[in-house]
């Protein structure tokens, strides 16, 4: 029996996560409004029927998957090295721009107005970003036991997001990159001074 | 003539005022999707007729509404005393809370994946940016010409944006405040210091 299930299961997994990238590219392509069970499933290659077998709703579907690809980010970022705070700002900022971000942020914006999403939205918001600050704390050295260092590493992130906004219809990239340097120092002169 | 043609573009003018501030009361409340020429028509009180007389296009009534409102909050910004730093970057950061950014970011969201609208929210967001910026610039008194200044203030704006979107879906005031605080000390230090 477990020479069969075994491959079974592999093959569930893999249909899994097919489906959850699938769906991080159609809301980052085309919106919550063009984003459906049936969309997702073509796109990823699988029947309908084994999409609704994993995902029950729509609602199910997508925040599964923009919490699949925010877990998948936030590991290749515990694995950076922590020497660099230039670099480590830049990487932080980096989480927010490309298609997890874009897709996270189709989410919540259509949860603003949609019951349905916006408890389950918000929830996975805060887990989201709670697990983000504990990184950045992290891969920054910062001592949050010092008053102001919570809310410095707080404002970074929000401007990281800020930024992610900017670069969603023009490409932002070299205004991105003076503005990440110039923060980088004032936050590592916040967090070193004594 | 003129006696009857003054009270005339008064009401025209009243009529597309009406339109405006509508637009952006319904794009904050129910997001791009719902938001049709004849749903704003509706809610404003005026003919669907009238209202295609000064909106031709949906993307015509909405990129001007979010225009409108813009340059109502920059006016009003405009206005501040400029003795208090703290004082400044709240404000700065309110023009990112309510239902104006609300109203800004469905369309901006919308924007990237539909082609009608992309070029103009775009043209209309950098125009709105920049003059966000030149305001900030003046209010906090600013010398762009020292290294990192002009980064600085870019930086805050930034993260205005994201705490503006970190609001959108629960009541982030005390975060929010926190924060400000922290990175207006931050900010002070940075304008003030020789």
């Amino acid at each position: 029996m477990a020479v069969v299930t075994a491959p079974k299961q592999d093959r569930s997994r893999a249909t899994r996560q097919r489906l959850l990238e699938a769906a991080v590219a159609c809301l980052a392509d085309v919106g919550w409004a063009g984003s459906t069970v049936a969309v997702v499933a073509e796109r990823a290659g699988v029947s309908r029927g084994a999409a609704q077998h994993h995902f029950p709703t729509r609602e199910d579907l997508f925040t599964a998957a923009v919490e699949y690809v925010a877990e998948e980010r936030s590991q290749a970022l515990r694995a950076l090295p922590t020497d660099d705070r230039e670099q480590t700002v830049a990487a932080l900022v980096g989480l927010f721009t490309g298609p997890l971000f874009r897709a996270a942020l189709q989410l919540w914006v259509a949860a603003a107005h949609e019951d349905q999403l916006r408890d389950r939205v918000a929830e996975l918001e805060a887990r989201v970003g709670r697990e983000s600050h504990r990184i950045a704390v992290e891969l920054l050295g910062a001592d949050e036991s010092r008053p102001g260092v919570r809310e410095t590493v707080q404002g970074l992130l929000d401007m990281a997001r800020g930024l992610g906004l900017a670069t969603l219809l023009t490409d932002d990239t070299a205004r991105r990159d003076r503005v990440v340097a110039q923060w980088a120092r004032l936050i590592d002169e916040t967090l070193t001074a004594d």
